[in-house]
């Protein structure tokens, strides 16, 4: 076999077999095969497409590039991935949750790049915690706490990382089988049989409409059913920051915070409606309704902070933080932020605030930057809410005056709002299952 | 200006600007661009197309991404490309024929690779003669004598040079305006005014399909149009070689043979014709006819077989291989290839017999390789021709015997015979010049 058969059968049009992709993946993967090739095949498979065996097929070739880890945790090893948002901490809401019921949640986080957080990154602002640690001692901690967060291993699916690589720079992100390939294969590598999906959608979401937003949660419900994974997908909306709090502490607080049942709202709400899905994906419950009511029970008793403690010690970490939020990190320079106009606050541009949050500390710009774990703001009006001029629409969270001072302008210029009223964001659109898509 | 968005705005089907042109071949021919985006952009073109406009201007600035000559040649430069062939040696008969007539034939070449000879190859067979000329000795012997040709510098196209390096290896080629701009921004770059284009058709050529070959030839003509150099289009078949002999000293003899009158049949007719062709759109001639009439005369006093022996002596050659074709290289096995059936020979694989001519030794595999100007074969039938068994149907110019032995096999591999009569193959397909297409 050699490349330019490869590359001329997906020029033309056609299917690319499994042998044609596990000749390309290796390529990529053991660097045999130049960038060039490589580029001209990701834009022939971008303006082509791929069909949902192909796309299978490039998933599981993919995450057979490197090491395949099979876990064994007493159970389902079960996943979730979010397709990246703002504000966005249902991780460590739902981990504890599911775990406290009985899942089993093994997940490889990445960290923040750009104007989304990471998980891992969040986890970091905990003294003591460790997010990297040796497989097996991940797998042991799945095992007996029943959760576990941790980085990304380098050694799962390289010809991923090559070619997830390559797409940024030859404008190719943009294809639904790369992506949707590109997501599972490292959860495949990771050994996860049952994964949920929480596919954003919306302006500044991977997939702009809700069209293609579906079509993408449809690719990769299609790679579960042909590589005998369990994935259910949620599309779920990104008009703005999910949690109220966006910054690393912050959204450990507004975690905690949820887990000890002082918060209420579109956090919570999603959680809950993800942690659901988890557990009917990996058969701890039979179906939506019992899988809620026992996930209300975790969160009203306790069990589920319970849980993210456990978890947060046995990563070495200190788990006095759920119980007093005041030992996370804290920034010098607190301060509100004031409406300067009256009205029903109808638009929040997420993209702006989370690169808003980016430039106070709170992420990277570049794979080396080193982040502050304190800085970042809590929103105190969502979308639909009225807002007086003068009302306190947000409180920052800065390393100085002048980073408060340059933050608080991009905050208001990413606010817009309306002299009618205005409905609150959706947050969940459909549900994708192996049964089909049903609209939420 | 950034080579993302010049990617983004051919993935998404829009028509690339002058500019956005000019960013990416500048970065290719100066090396600031990396293969890897160059290749993504090249299979996003292959696959999205690009209008005239676009064609014209990818053109305009690849030939300005080097030297432009302005040769000053006491008339107008005319220029003759063909897209490739077998046993194709029309330049050397029509250039002394054109010149003959007034026309002024400024022609870089190139040479051969894979399975089509190259002009400057063949030229280099005979005693002494330069193809590698200073440019100002290359455009005083076109004003001079009339006609002068030389291998092709690399001073001018450099983009051209990089991109179609990367075609070759990024499934590319077959682009209908990268083909044609790649043709044609050398020629520009070398100052031709006029330019003849051969565009074969067939099994084996650039294009497989009349209408494909037809497509192209229209495309060259439009960037004649847009960049004010005309340009007319012959389509021609490649069913089998246009000359009955393949080989480097081989075809200049046959050329000699031409020019001197001995030899009659379809490589004096094409000839011709895109003389003729030349001749019109130089300007020399108001219309074919005349053209025809005067290249006939120029034929039938030996004024052409004159002006060949005066661009050979002025490009520092033995001109006497004019008068006496046996002091051209002879190699030292020359047999008959007698057929092994009887009937009409119905169908010729000309790619096949161009790489069992380079397998020889008369052409190249890589670019390195160096050429036996003395092997090849001349064929005794032609399409259509009856077939007796024990016929001779070639003969053969080799090394030695193995070559021979193992040629002749090739040869009879590439013949197919019919029981039925066949027609002869089909010379000339079309004229495609600014007013249209007309078949012919």
């Amino acid at each position: 076999m050699d490349i330019l058969s490869v590359i001329e059968t997906k020029k033309q049009g056609q299917p690319l077999s499994r042998e044609q992709i596990r000749f390309f993946v290796r390529g990529a993967a053991d660097g045999t095969l130049p960038d060039y090739q490589l580029a001209a095949l990701l834009m022939a498979i971008r303006l082509q497409g791929m069909n949902a065996q192909e796309t299978a097929d490039l998933t599981m070739e993919m995450a057979a590039s490197g090491s395949m880890l099979k876990p064994d945790v007493s159970g389902v090893p079960v996943d979730k991935h979010s397709t990246g948002g703002v504000g966005d901490t249902t991780t460590l809401i739902l981990a504890p949750l599911v775990a406290a019921c009985g899942g089993k949640v093994l997940k490889m986080s990445g960290r923040g790049l750009g104007h989304t957080g990471g998980t891992v990154d969040k986890l970091e602002s905990i003294r003591g915690m460790q997010v990297e640690l040796p497989e097996d001692t991940f797998v042991s901690i799945v095992r007996e706490v029943g959760c576990c967060v941790v980085g990304q291993s380098a050694r799962l699916a390289p010809a991923d990382k090559r070619l997830y690589a390559l797409r940024d720079v030859t404008g190719t992100v943009d294809s639904i089988p790369l992506i949707a390939s590109s997501i599972l294969s490292k959860k495949f590598a990771a050994g996860a049989s049952a994964i949920v999906l929480d596919v954003k959608t919306g302006s500044g979401a991977l997939m702009p409409t809700l069209d293609r937003s579906i079509d993408l949660a449809k690719t990769m419900v299609d790679i579960g059913n042909l590589a005998g994974r369990k994935i259910i997908a949620v599309v779920s909306g990104m008009d703005e920051p999910l949690g109220s709090h966006v910054g690393n502490a912050l959204e450990v607080k507004e975690a905690v915070d949820v887990l000890s049942g002082r918060t209420e709202g579109p956090l919570k709400e999603v959680s809950l409606f993800l942690g659901a899905q988890m557990l009917v994906a990996s058969g701890v419950c039979e179906n939506e309704s019992e899988a809620q009511k026992q996930l209300d029970e975790a969160l009203s008793s306790g069990r589920g902070l319970e849980k993210l403690k456990e978890m947060i010690r046995a990563q070495g970490g200190d788990s006095a933080i759920c119980d007093d939020v005041t030992l996370l990190p804290k920034a010098p320079c607190i301060r509100p932020v004031y409406a300067k106009e009256a009205g029903w606050l109808a638009k929040v541009n997420g993209v702006a605030l989370g690169m808003a949050a980016q430039q106070m500390g709170a992420g990277r710009a570049t794979k080396e930057d080193a982040i502050d774990p304190a800085v970042g703001f809590v929103m105190e009006k969502r979308i639909g809410d009225w807002v007086d001029q003068g009302d306190v629409i947000c409180i920052l969270h800065a390393k100085d005056e002048a980073s408060a001072t340059e933050t608080q302008e991009k905050i208001l210029a990413a606010l817009s709002f309306s002299p009618v009223p205005v409905p609150p964001a959706r947050l969940i659109y459909a549900l994708v299952t192996p049964e089909g898509v049903s609209n939420i």
